[in-house]
């Protein structure tokens, strides 16, 4: 059989999973790749006591990796862009193989690196960096390769999950489950990555990328977090037969590309609703399959390692055969991969779910509801409820048909200025994710 | 771009599928394969209206398509076990790739088509064979390559789900909704093969050689079907917070590898239990990863075109590399695959939902928990529901912890001895699905 070395640059959370599920699991590894795997060299800043490193050699200079001419894959688990998009390069340019786990690198310099790969015939795995032990890289660009995918919509964010589901099933504030998140290590110190949806945009730019064969960029994806939602919006939601998730969709329309991340009522009795706590799942709609739905861990040591090494595995099984033979990077022949237009938010259309604050007298239904007409948005349904303690305000909930977002902001506009709506008009979108 | 040539065998719901996605989306197909693939022969025995065949070459034979000289990949969609096995077994000896569709003939016969497929540097791929549009032989065979699979349970007929999920939401007979899945289609007229769990099997000996590296064989595989089912298990099991379904489980253990079919009560808030009409789903537990699901639609002509054509792109984009390179037909190279032993059904250990008529007197109840007490079975509930009008027997259900089948024989034994007790105890096993 084949040697294959490997050069692991990154020994903390996902580099130790990497680094024990090759030890645990090598000789089916190597009995699945046809190859004799082997991690020739570790590239770590300091040592980490979940892994047995006795027999390992280690560097504290990762850049050593890369230029290893022993090594034929280096797997770049040190996180950011700055570093790590450095190393990748230089691995590329001394001939490695490169395999990733890092979502931020790919989508923000992905076209460099692959552009640098194909030139060098080299392949560039990221399996990992999407939705973490989640095969959804590869069902994207092997599994589903014979359709046309219409839009896809994905819990991406385990941490934002967490807090989600915590809100909805124990009716807990935002801020106080986003405590006990970081003591759980679920989320980071400095939560702003997952809470605002940035690490969510990265994912959501790869998939779309890989679905609609365009360029990876994160410029034009509409980005919105979970900060501002209340647990009575949650409860309102569930009321109503819906649960909210925090979504990245991507969806191809004939008015352009929709790239967009943000809180999200789904109908409860949709799969993706019951999926819960740090799970992911990533629901794919295309024009032959239909619909599928993809779920599973999507961090942690060794979920992630599961995707780093299936990349390994892929990689090692064909680096020595002729690059036309290989999975292109995006799924497609980067000769076919073409910008697209982005849709603005504005433009989109989606239900609403709309909470705002009215007097409790006649006639205040009859003015809002009179406003969504004017503004041609068919009404769902609506619920009033009341305040607690003698409060003369009410809240109204209304759930609206799917509508232009401008058409809704509009509409938002003509209630804040009824004198019997007290504040702001808050909104959340709605998938009903039958639709094509 | 290189040209490869299909050769479509079979012009039913799948075989018209096929042809139909491959005209529709070919210059995306063809981007995702780096080749210029064309339907070059059609061989059927009648023509499909659904498909426009204008300019598609013809042939009465399909024996014709095996050894036209053109053609580099046979795709079998005929069925059966006979005339497709001579005409894989023919296009194999006439060098072409074969794409099949066909789950009886992989599970009956696999071994023989694989090796000599191995012996001829050809590939065969199957895809399609289990749960239609849902990539889950890719999922097994490459996306979880890192891990030791533990267990994997699927809703893998579409028909039997139709039918336990309209016997749930509806309260149905199952006579009922099997001459309703009939009408629309969803079952063929003779449905012993969907309803007795034969197609199931199948399906789960492929996964299971797939997840064990075990040969494929449907000796030793426990099936039981659904035709036994009563609506009031399925309204017991819902009261008890569980949902019927009729899974293909496959679990390796210390003593052996288990293979069944047959209903099951599963949590109702596990994800699989959501699972409803004719979607399959796949969970699959493994060392690394944890749970993953997959699911989407398990039958109907595009699909399982969808996954017909998957394959034809991974062949058409690896056939002219070296055979090291493509993935072995059951995932690990065929050295290791080995014969695992089968645990009879007697030794497995699952939950279980008993249901029988007691007569409602006191002592009743108590005797029934010593025997099982006895018989070392712990209990997880026990309901009482009265029968109609003026009924002296009631019907007694228990749910019982994790136990091994011999035992709850054993116990049935004696309850069915009791002299209060009336007819025979029916019982359906139970899995909790959260353990490795």
């Amino acid at each position: 059989m084949r040697e294959v070395k490997i050069g692991l640059c990154g020994l903390g959370t996902v580099g130790s999973g990497v680094f024990n599920v090759m030890s645990r699991n090598l000789a089916a590894i190597n009995a699945r790749s046809n190859c004799q795997i082997s991690i020739a060299q570790v590239g770590c800043r300091r040592d980490n006591v979940a892994c047995d490193l006795s027999k390992a050699n280690i560097t504290r200079d990762i850049f050593e990796v890369a230029q290893n001419p022993d090594i034929d894959i280096v797997v770049e688990l040190i996180g950011g862009t700055t570093v790590a998009y450095e190393l990748v390069m230089l691995a590329l340019e001394n001939g490695k193989h490169v395999v990733t786990a890092n979502k931020a690198l790919i989508a923000e310099h992905g076209m460099t690196i692959f552009a640098q790969a194909e030139a060098r015939g080299l392949m560039v795995c990221y399996e990992a960096a999407v939705a973490g032990g989640i095969p959804i890289i590869k069902a994207l660009r092997e599994g589903l390769s014979a359709n046309r995918i219409n839009w896809l919509a994905g819990i991406i964010n385990g941490t934002t999950n967490f807090i989600l589901s915590e809100m909805d099933t124990k009716g807990r504030e935002f801020a106080d489950v986003l405590s006990e998140a970081q003591a759980k290590g679920y989320a980071e110190a400095d939560p702003t990555f997952d809470v605002e949806g940035i690490d969510a945009s990265h994912k959501l730019a790869i998939l779309a990328s890989i679905a609609f064969a365009m360029p990876l960029s994160l410029e034009g994806l509409f980005t919105d977090g979970i900060t501002q939602l209340e647990p009575q919006d949650v409860a309102y939601a569930r009321e109503l037969g819906y649960v909210i998730k925090h979504l990245g969709i991507a969806r191809q329309t004939d008015a352009g590309v929709e790239l967009r991340v943000h809180p999200t009522l789904v109908p409860e009795r949709s799969l993706i609703a019951g999926v819960n706590d740090v799970a992911n799942a990533i629901m794919v709609n295309a024009d032959a399959v239909g619909t599928t739905l993809f779920s599973g861990p999507g961090a942690g040591a060794e979920p992630t390692a599961s995707s780093v090494i299936a990349d390994i595995v892929d990689v090692a099984r064909a680096m020595d055969s002729y690059p036309d033979s290989w999975v292109p990077a995006l799924g497609y022949s980067s000769s076919v991969i073409e910008p697209r237009t982005l849709m603005n938010i504005e433009d989109v259309e989606t239900g609403f779910y709309i909470r705002f604050s009215a007097l409790d007298k006649p006639g205040v239904l009859s003015d809002v509801t009179k406003i969504m007409g004017d503004a041609g948005i068919s009404i769902e349904a609506i619920i009033q409820r009341e305040q607690p303690a003698g409060e003369r305000y009410v809240n109204v909930i209304i759930l609206t048909n799917v509508t232009k977002e401008k058409c809704l902001n509009e509409a938002v506009t003509h209630i804040e200025h009824l004198e019997t709506v007290r504040g702001e008009v808050s909104f959340i979108r709605v998938e009903y994710l039958d639709q094509v």
